[in-house]
């Protein structure tokens, strides 16, 4: 009964897929047609099609990294023993800034020619940047079995990393002031930055 | 074959954290930019995120809010062997409340400032008290393999917190009447409560 | 390997719980104040709350309607061993019955004194009962343990249950024809024996 | 320590069922009264609904072609022991594709007299067949405990299972262009071939 209150493993990584099953999800809804009062001819229809584009690629950008960020967080529950409390709010936080990602993506399908929804869209990217790093911290430094200079090391790697992703978001916010078109693509780099980190931080 | 025809925990667990999943996703779906008909420029468009802003901060206090009671429910199914039919329609209950939390903060968040809007919004935070409570009641004396002394101590001190956060609640509604204000801050309150109540929890 | 290609119970409640939690939480989309263009002031606002009444009586008819058949699905999967494809489908059936509800009681919340909407809620509930009603025979009869003559017992009892719901619901559209506001009452009769199902067919 | 970092079976499992849950319940959002200004009659309210049965239709297809590819990666994930990246980067593509359902069948609900809309729909189905296919080669080819030979043997099956659906959703396609009404049962076709796939994939 010592740990008695502490909320298991299992049900915070069930409200977190929850999380990430509906924002996945949402991010579609924003993908319509525009309601016309009379009926559409096929020419209209192809045109109201091809202007979604824009939105569609936004959309797909947002889903690979949430992707990402899904994968991030399923090794950081593999790694650990159990969650505390403080485990636990930084998990809430990252989780209450993965449901603005369907507005932030809104924002970069419409309006992202403007100054500043690719900055709130790197925002968002950040605040969960910064969540999850310090879960890894929590996790690495408190919640494993591993040797306290061997948790230390691999904090150290983890650490790094979310620099550079840190700095690629900035970056991307930055380069947002010259041409948008660049952002967008910056964001996708991010992703395959995401995608190249398991293996290291399996090896290590 | 005693106990077929009783609900196992897991799946009322499942069915909670979905609830929680979707409500707190759909809580950001009232963040949305007005559709405007033409073009937007970047001032237009700054303007119409800042006027957003009120919504927001409505959205994270609800946030907040939903995450003490995820909390709670936690340490509640944490605490029980099994659960009955009395603790299923509880529960049921306290979810049907949990749904009604997204129309709530919608309101408080384009009409705070109107009298019956922090009224609304603190009805229904009682009425999940008051569910969550009543599960308590349930968990403590008739699901738990604790003494039967132990058990009436518990309740006791459970029973002391929940009144003090209905106090809290009953203030908020009341400042409402004075300045609306006020109100959104009183939620904040409970929130900090809610976060500080499972240690003593823990402890007894 | 002989049950290669069988479906585990578990996959076919985790997707039953979800269909249940977005269903349960989408049921609240429909409780909206009307969009204004300009400010509201209080009295407009309590008005525009207190029109909202029909609706949410609706809403909470179809939460609980919802939480009686949520029970149901529970009592099947818990008496199964396992599921085969036959289940399976009936399942889906269900399920997809179940994803008519939020629309079908938003027809109930907004247009429910005119002949239609109570009829077509009352086939909406039907439709679910005959799907339900169809599991139970599939597992009674095919995936227990229990013997051939006990099962058969068993079916008869639940069949008649069925069998009285399925009045129950052909009542309530026959006297929505006399009075629409009836027939909201039926259904909240037709919960209410749900509620009391439950000990009988654990008695058997 | 050897697989950290190694997603289990179980995540992956759990954000794809809610994702599926997600995906049938908004399909349903889609069936909606148009909104009216003043009261509608009961003839009117009957126009409504009867106008909303080409949607219906469209919904009830896509609800069963859903339960398709769910079935489809139940099987898939019951024949693996584990799951490697490669495979869980196909089934996150996969569920990227399967959240395009509600609207490519909203498109076909409004639209599929038109020719863009049935091509759009097939061509979505086609990106699910295809991330599916992949799935179930790295799942055979990679992942399970049987021989090399069975599994080469195995994959063959599947993949001309798979080259079929291929052909039926091109068919599906290639008609719309002369009637589109042939292209909804097409797919009603693919439909019944995906539920008699079971049998003999566990036959092998």
């Amino acid at each position: 009964m010592a740990d008695i209150g502490l909320p298991s493993k299992g049900r915070i990584e069930a409200l977190t897929d929850g999380i990430f099953a509906v924002a996945m999800t949402l991010l579609v809804l924003d993908l319509k047609l525009p309601q016309t009062l009379g009926e559409l001819d096929s020419a209209a229809l192809r045109a109201s099609l091809l202007a979604l584009l824009p939105k569609l690629e936004s959309y797909i950008i947002s889903f690979l990294v949430l992707c990402v960020f899904w994968l991030g967080h399923h090794r950081l529950t593999h790694v650990v023993r159990g969650v505390d409390y403080v485990f636990l709010w930084r998990n809430l936080l990252f989780i209450l800034f993965i449901t603005f990602v369907p507005f932030t993506t809104s924002l970069m399908g419409e309006h992202r020619d403007l100054d500043d929804a690719p900055v709130v869209y790197g925002v968002n990217l950040a605040l969960i940047l910064a969540a999850q790093c310090l879960m890894w911290r929590r996790a690495l430094l408190y919640l494993t079995d591993i040797s306290e200079r061997e948790a230390a090391e691999r904090w150290r790697i983890v650490r790094n990393r979310y620099l550079l992703a840190f700095c690629i978001v900035g970056t991307a916010i930055a380069l947002a002031a010259l041409d948008w078109r660049f952002a967008a693509y910056v964001y996708l780099l991010f992703f395959f930055i995401g995608t190249m980190r398991p293996r290291p931080a399996v090896a290590s």
